[in-house]
């Protein structure tokens, strides 16, 4: 339990959760809290953001959910971390330990419930519908659920964890953020694909793109950074993670990006396969005499720097590998900085130029030598790395020369503020 | 019957083949005389080329060879062009009145079959057995056929084409040309896929490329007419044809190329896709209940150009009909241009840099539109395309200004000659 050896684990019987409220004396506190809500199939991630100062006072996250041994990371700012072991067989039951632990008198960070302003809600898949993120009403949830045949694994948790928070606080308001929503002004040309029309008028078979509050956090952090109108910056924003995708993003709208109809398309990651022939689909399942969602398993769960590699899906254990000789998980890395370097060569095209690269996301914030390997690529740019600068981890800042004629840079990504941004502003 | 308007229609009893021999009198003649042959399931394309000065003696096409209404178009330098209407059964009949045309006292270039000094063949794929040509003998024929694997639709046909002509032309030496071998010094961090590492033991489904002939041509005859050596050139090479890809040769060696595992992947094209997110595939299967064979016919037969126009797979009537005001026309042709610009940017990224852009190929040859819009993206690496240069259909020539820090260059293809060459070099 190597993980948890800071967390002080508890079982639910042990906790008293007790509200929180005689704590704040005096009547009435202006607040503006927001929970933000993220809910997988088995999981509910969640942060409770102070909008005054955008501080985090409280995060977690409630794992196998519906499975046994559930249990809820929590996480408050300044305290503790507790490990609650409790049995949740739904989205909701989770939900109501989460609360609970928010406003108790020993592990809370709020006096009562009244104090959490709205929810904003991450909803994995927004299709053509939602182009921004929308106050929740049941038209809303209609969408939502129309689109979960392009997203048939990620937008019914979704649903799951809006419906528990309505049950759960009925008169607070709730705010959809959609992963798909900031790619929405990508033009038809990078939309469409060369398919039969047909799919798309029948399916909505096209280019959706994930990422998006991932990306448009980061795009709107780097022009603050520079001191310039995000309308006037070419960028190319490199998400890099487990998942990874590429934006191009030309004054403030998104023009292209890698992840296409699902999270499968584009750079290689961890288990999926980004972008292959796509005749060799077919090939193996007449080979290997597999179903449409056998193959759809292997394409997206056992490819990636796991299936070069055999070693890991994880991007550490892979360099581990490669410094110990292991000629099949380098490999895996070059082929994983070769399709990084092709997308951001070919962003530059089609923006016709590019003002800043950004680095985000696990690896992107992380591994200084997959920026330094993939900005080796790009001296035809006049891209000229800081190596001094480059040496860390995880902190925001320009990793570029004075000299660079392209900024490069790393900006840790927030989702969760970016959603919590999103929710304050429709809901204020 | 528009298109045979320049030939003189003859049934097969009309022309009463005869030896060519009795018109060089004197005897023995030094020549050095190529044929060069490319067989696809119902058709032979053959040139007749006198390497003393690589010119074209004869050249035509057989079609729909063992399908009712076959016919040989044969065009014989310097004379009437020839419709021969016989039925032809397999490609061993076609191969006989081809070899009699050549010979023949009208029609012939040549005054007998002993002035063939060798007969090169197009081998679609030499899977990552042959990277060059050779000379073929049984053993080679052994390793054409294993590659049927991957190459089921065409190596059988060029196998039947070498065949007839080793049965006709028993002591004639044959080289066999691969479509592939260009490309096989790509790195493996280009060609291996980020699938599980056994597919490509197991399968070898890795990147292999095609129209490797026409990026090499295109290639050394870039070098020649830039005064440079190919070894100190990063060229981009556009074959851009009903079927397209795109090659990045960086010091005389492939890098990277479109095509991949098959023609399907990369750019997309008349009717084939190109790039798609993989999870399409197994997608379209289900919501439409399509077999593996089905859905690769749709992926290759019904998509490209055709499958978002809905009105052709021949950028001619695309280019009509967007002019007339169709606006999936007009979508069709920005996605095509789009795909190529991409792979103009990530190309000169892979290679850090890029000094020519070359056009080739029937739309790369023709269509001064296609090269005025994708150029139009390059500015940021200097490319200054000359309008008035650029004014011309299938010239051989550069189209960048003086000052354009990147040549961009149209060079016709002349995958033949390039056969022919290879062909000489092995048998000389």
């Amino acid at each position: 339990m190597i993980f948890y050896q800071n967390y002080n684990i508890m079982k639910q019987e042990e906790i008293n959760f007790k509200d929180n409220k005689d704590k704040f004396l005096g009547g009435y506190i202006k607040t503006m809290n927001i929970l933000v809500i993220n809910c997988g199939s088995s999981s509910l991630k969640y942060q409770l953001i102070d909008m005054s100062n955008e501080s985090v006072l409280a995060k977690g996250l409630a794992e196998r959910i519906g499975i046994e041994g559930s249990r809820i990371k929590h996480e408050p700012t300044g305290k503790d971390k507790v490990l609650i072991e409790k049995d949740m067989p739904d989205h909701k039951a989770a939900l109501e330990i989460v609360t609970n632990a928010l406003v108790d008198g020993e592990i809370g960070s709020i006096a009562s419930m009244d104090e959490i302003s709205a929810v904003g809600h991450r909803v994995v898949h927004g299709g053509e519908k939602f182009s921004a993120s929308v106050i929740i009403d049941e038209n809303v949830m209609k969408g939502i659920e129309e689109c979960i045949n392009i997203a048939p694994l990620h937008n019914p948790p979704n649903i799951m964890g809006i419906r528990a928070c309505q049950e759960l606080m009925p008169n607070v308001p709730m705010v959809a953020v959609f992963d798909t929503a900031f790619h929405q002004t990508m033009p038809e040309d990078s939309y469409i694909y060369a398919l039969p029309y047909e799919l798309y008028e029948k399916y909505k078979i096209r280019r959706y793109g994930a990422h998006g509050t991932s990306h448009k956090y980061v795009a709107y952090r780097t022009a603050e950074l520079l001191g310039k109108d995000l309308s006037e910056l070419k960028l190319i924003t490199c998400h890099l993670g487990n998942g990874a995708s590429i934006a191009a993003i030309k004054n403030g709208k998104v023009v292209d990006t890698s992840m296409g109809f699902t999270p499968l398309e584009g750079l290689i990651m961890g288990t999926r396969c980004g972008d292959i022939d796509p005749a060799i689909v077919p090939f193996i399942m007449e080979k290997e005499n597999l179903t449409p969602s056998e193959v759809s398993d292997l394409l997206n769960k056992k490819s990636g720097v796991l299936g070069i590699s055999g070693v890991s899906s994880d991007f550490r254990d892979i360099e581990d590998a490669m410094a110990a000789g292991n000629h099949r998980a380098k490999l895996s890395l070059e082929i994983f900085n070769n399709a990084v370097v092709k997308y951001i060569g070919s962003y530059a095209a089609i923006m016709d130029g590019v003002d800043a690269i950004i680095f985000t996301a696990g690896l992107g914030e992380n591994s200084k030598e997959a920026r330094e390997e993939i900005c080796k690529y790009f001296t035809y740019l006049g891209v000229e790395l800081d190596l001094e600068a480059n040496d860390m981890r995880g902190k925001e800042r320009v990793v570029s020369t004075e000299n660079s004629k392209v900024k490069v840079m790393v900006v840790p990504t927030n989702e969760e503020l970016m959603i919590a941004r999103d929710t304050l502003g429709l809901v204020k």
